[in-house]
């Protein structure tokens, strides 16, 4: 779940954004990356640990995402004894495969792909037909007819890779102010990719490397006939569910095949395909990560991870936990709501595991410490460098002084942001009606208009459970701006937070969406409307304006700030250190090995027998619970075969699905989680205890044999026996 | 293995201890207790945490270690709608009994008793024949007549107690100094006991509870015919080894029988027994421990909760840490030292894993708060009472100024201390060559100088490992007093601390046995001697017994400052809380309830599957290995049995064998240790995750039956068909 691609950002959009508005209004606040300030709500900060500055970086906690440009070969050599040749690197290059949120890879001389069961959810279900719930009770295709094609799903195959960063930088340097360069160097990348697509006939893309240090040009082919071919029952696909996730030991089979067609209809015979290895890997034997990680944040400095630390994440997880306690009261007192607020529940739960995940990393003194190092001596080599030191000297300062300035516009920008599950929908639908009225008013085009529309209808709101959100919404507004703020008197008019919420749901037509739809219909009502969400939102709106005007330019600056920086350092380092994640295709090292856990060891793999614990020991539970075919275990299955692995591979969001693979090019693994210890991987790869996790090769082959009885899949897997 | 009796406490006293010298010589520097300061070895303290002043502390902070005399009846009720009669409190406590380390149990009429494994070890190995190795192969006894009586093994049963604190309370009265007073509280005491001790033919002991705020008579029934009836391998009774203690989820059979016989040879039949409930406790259950926990510090104050976190344990930490690392690479390098090392090293680390879960404890700030929050209550109470403030109200000020004071003197607490597993065996032998001279030369009595003798010679020195130890402990006195020092100034000589040690220890006889008798022989030259172990330990000598000398009477202060803060308690809330634990018999409500955990939740029990889990995931492994009749599951053992469970009552080290009993009095569980998270509970109960764990009273059965064929244990403990 973890790794889906981009999952925790695109999770994070509708947690934070202000509703469907953010696109539409000119001063609409942007749905990203919203600040936040210290809480007067939480526990008060602790006194920010002292840094001990004998602690030294780590060789590499910028990560090990290698480019397929600059696999560090050498290094490769030194620590493995194993130099990949070109062949082995474009092998692995081709067998390996994105899909539109994830990593997938060829399997089989056949066109067989395999990814997680995570990553396969919407095909499960998109397929499935009036009756079926392939999702819930999983899908075989007995025979190749049985396959059933995905609409609309696609992979794409990186078959062809150059460095375009003169050209790029070219164009970039011909700009007189900051937004030309801007605007030449998007020109420019439009035109490279639309040119060599053509050249190519492929799908051709500019991916930014290190901020902009380097431009690669990646040309995809595109598969658009893929076709589901086995896809487990969820209750295993994805066991232990939304507890589990993001931990280890664990004990998950969370793997799904498809079958990549080509033009005449016939399974493709790719260039290149993993083979099995059904012993797969051993503890202590490298191994490698072939997938695209979506996104991380190591190149931020310590001004911004001191804001992250002492502003961000306590306000963050305050909001994301007072939020999540209303939630679960709400459903115990109300147990028909449960199926309704289960998901909006588990999402919230789980984003507030990752954050605390990551939020513990930068608390703790020793990753931090590194952090600072890295940074001293990153800044040492810049100023030590004339030319660096006077284009890129001052960026530290900089950043600080903005972090300094956004942190006392935060108070404001989280008090009055709106919309998202953590906030009143009612609020968030008034103002969606209000900027309606008023791009109505100004003749805005309707199909502007229509979606505008749509998300004023299209809310469901449940008053009792608004109203619980909007006191506590009102009671943070009131500790962050003081009960003196003008919007925070005027919402509280002298009542209570929890009162005033109630009155103020209670007392709008905007919960009832027949009462809304008569609303939309008289847009012109709207301005001069005493119902009392709607005179909130709309003496607000002005105030809304003016402090994302001010907030918007800020985060630009920073943005173009972190470019800089990053050119900065590549200009130090070179491709000796790995860029940030970009959801394109990475190789990353590792070793597979237990690690010291919960006072103890976890080891480096689990077992089909921790599998029937974990069910046994939590009898009549839903997450653990077990599929028919798995409730009593098939005689023939060995209960001994390993389930689950750990690995120190670099992963993050996007690797799901990736093949892990031995030194030979075979497959041993497939990664579909990291543990909780992982998550400080946001900021620094650090594999004292944070840990890729995949499903071990030999538990597919032994589950596809002896409990799905999948011969013909095994058949196409299955390693040929060992010649003499 | 935790919760052996005073393990804890027993292991530190070698740990820490100078040598043999301690009981003998006046000015011998006190075995217990060594304090610690900061050392700048380790990384800087971070700066202390801001304390939220609005943490309240919980119900139960100084725990439920609840007294015989006194069970919350109104609590229980309240709480678990259970109110336990009288006959129910007298039966649980005749059935509980005291081993001279564990707790046990009467589990049947014919006197059988059942205590954990790791309680039997020095009986298995005391009942080991010729040739046998009872403790790592395991002991059934197939017929009454096979049980073996183990030598000197006795089990105390509570059969009476009263309160004496009237009769204790006014003897004390009568001193006119503190000495005086304790001189004769001292006498009344042993008057008390040897009085009801004949009155009642019975072993009665005056228990000091709230530190005197109390005094009971205890009176216990002494059963010294206890035979060794079953043990399991040592590999299935400590499984996970030490990695797996003090943690859970855990898969260990940890039990073992023993049978009490009467005077006449034959089984006793007891007055009360646990029966059994073969399908034990489920998640939810309230439950009750019967048992004897050793000790706990639950009534230090903020000041000394402080120095602990902020000096001892990072002291303390970094010497088990620095000790373990010489300790583990001299293994590595010497593995056939491995045999004689490897118990000193899993000591050393178990050690380090306790204190890192107690500094945990204090590092967590809403722990923290609570401690404090509970003194800020406690103090306000007794400052509000006229009589209570005057006697009282001093208390925290003076114990935080000696906490001071002890601050001050404690680097040359800890640079100069010799003796122990930590420090270097040279020098301490050289300084107990000294005493046993000095002593000699004084005209001591043989008694005395025959002890000193053995403590000479029996010392077994490695000097390759010994030089190492004696390196570091150099490093760390030149890091606490300064290489100016004049002790470490003769002790470096202008060498590195390596160089200094490899000289003194390859310089000295101290290390060669026969050279060490031959000076034994000599004590006259003692004196005069030039070598380089014996002259440094000379010159420190005066030194040591100064250092000493005034650290003693500051702890004894402290001491006495304790008492009188027990007191305090005692007359400010009475017994509606618990005493600080005694080794005396405790009855201890809880839930049995699984608790968050590594991102996740820890399931309420474990299962036999698990068991073979953690075994197949750690192949090869010593720790994890399973004895012959395990290794393949037995066809009729049900895996999905429950094997062992955690419950939230509050337990601490003596607690190890004490049975678990539901509402109506049947055994449902063993107790053998807690979880890591309980560690802290040396001076907070928290339920809200540390937990204990048990042996599920099904896994028992089950093993008895299905691996062991136990029939005649099995037919003797089998509750009876439920009656229809």
């Amino acid at each position: 779940m973890t790794l889906r691609s981009q999952l925790r950002l695109t999770a994070l959009v509708p947690l934070f954004a202000v509703a469907a508005c953010a696109s539409h209004g000119p001063a609409a606040p942007t749905p990203a990356a919203v600040p936040a300030a210290p809480t007067p709500v939480a526990t008060p900060a602790p006194a920010p640990p002292a840094i001990d500055t004998t602690v030294q970086p780590g060789r590499f906690d910028m990560g090990k995402m290698w480019t397929f440009e600059n696999p560090p070969l050498d290094y490769f050599k030194a620590e493995y004894g194993f130099t990949p040749s070109q062949d082995w690197l474009v092998h692995v290059r081709l067998a390996a495969l994105r899909l539109p949120n994830c990593t997938a890879s060829f399997v089989s001389a056949n066109g067989l792909v395999m990814s997680n069961h995570h990553c396969a959810r919407e095909s499960a279900t998109a397929v499935s037909r009036p009756g079926e719930d392939l999702l819930t009770n999983g899908f075989y295709a007995e025979r190749l007819t049985d396959e059933r094609r995905v609409p609309d799903l696609y992979v794409d195959e990186l078959v062809a890779l150059h460095d375009v960063t003169a050209e790029v930088q070219a164009a970039e340097a011909g700009g007189q102010s900051e937004a030309d360069r801007i605007a030449a160097r998007d020109r420019k990348i439009r035109e490279v990719e639309g040119r060599e697509s053509a050249t190519a006939r492929l799908r051709c893309e500019v991916t930014t490397l290190y901020h902009g240090g380097r431009y690669s040009l990646y040309c995809y082919r595109r598969y658009s006939d893929v076709r589901l071919v086995f896809v487990p029952e969820k209750a295993i696909g994805y066991f232990g569910g939304d507890y589990d996730n993001f931990t280890y030991p664990r004990y998950d089979l969370d793997v799904s095949f498809f079958r990549v067609y080509d033009d005449s209809g016939a399974p493709l015979h790719p260039e290149a395909y993993f083979s099995w290895s059904e012993s797969g890997a051993h503890e202590g034997d490298p191994v490698f990560v072939i997938g695209n990680p979506g996104s991380t944040s190591r190149l931020l400095t310590q001004a911004q991870l001191e804001y992250r630390r002492d502003r961000q994440y306590p306000f963050l997880l305050h909001l994301l936990g007072s939020r999540l306690q209303i939630l679960g009261a709400y459903m115990n007192e109300h147990p028909e709501t449960r199926p309704r607020l289960i998901n909006d529940y588990f999402e919230i739960s789980n984003t507030l595991k990752a954050f605390t995940g990551e939020e513990e990393g930068l608390r703790n003194a020793t990753l931090f410490a590194r952090k600072v190092a890295f940074e001293r001596n990153f800044k040492r080599a810049v100023m030590a460098n004339p030319a660096l030191h006077d284009q890129y000297g001052g960026l530290w300062d900089q950043i600080a002084a903005l972090r300094t300035q956004i942190a006392e516009l935060a108070p404001a920008v989280n008090a009055l942001n709106q919309g998202g599950l953590l906030r009143s929908q009612t609020l968030a639908t008034a103002l969606s009606l209000i900027r309606y009225a008023e791009a109505a008013a100004q003749g805005a085009p309707d199909s502007a208009l229509s979606d505008m529309r749509t998300s004023v209808t299209s809310a469901r709101i449940d008053p009792v459970l608004d109203a619980r959100i909007l006191g506590a919404q009102l009671e943070d507004a009131s500790q962050l701006l003081g009960p003196g703020d003008p919007w925070v008197a005027e919402a509280l008019s002298g009542r209570s937070p929890q009162a005033a919420a109630e009155a103020i749901v209670g007392g709008s037509l905007v919960p009832d969406s027949a009462r809304r739809a008569g609303a939309l219909a008289q847009p012109g009502d709207v301005a001069t409307s005493t119902d009392p969400a709607i005179r909130l939102m709309r003496d607000l709106l002005p105030r809304l304006r003016q402090v994302f005007g001010r907030y918007r330019p800020m985060q630009e600056e920073e943005e173009a700030h972190t470019g800089e920086l990053a050119r900065a350092l590549f200009a130090v380092y070179g491709t000796t250190i790995a860029p940030d994640a970009t959801f394109t295709l990475r190789i990353a090292d590792g070793v597979v090995r237990g690690y010291d856990y919960n006072g103890t060891q976890a080891p480096a793999f689990t077992t089909f027998y921790g599998l029937y614990d974990r069910h046994a020991s939590n009898p009549g539970s839903e997450d653990w619970a077990l599929p028919p075919r798995w409730q009593t275990p098939p005689p023939a299955l060995v209960l001994g075969t390993p389930l689950d692995m750990v690995a120190t591979n670099d992963i993050i969001g996007g690797n799901s699905g990736s093949p892990v693979v031995d030194k030979a090019g075979r497959l041993v693994g497939l990664v579909f989680d990291g543990n909780i210890e992982s998550l400080p991987g946001e900021f620094i790869y650090a594999a004292e205890t944070g840990r890729t996790v995949a499903v071990h090769s030999a538990a597919i082959l032994e589950a596809l044999r002896h409990v799905y009885g999948a011969r013909r899949l095994v058949d196409e897997i299955e390693p040929a026996p060992p010649t003499r």
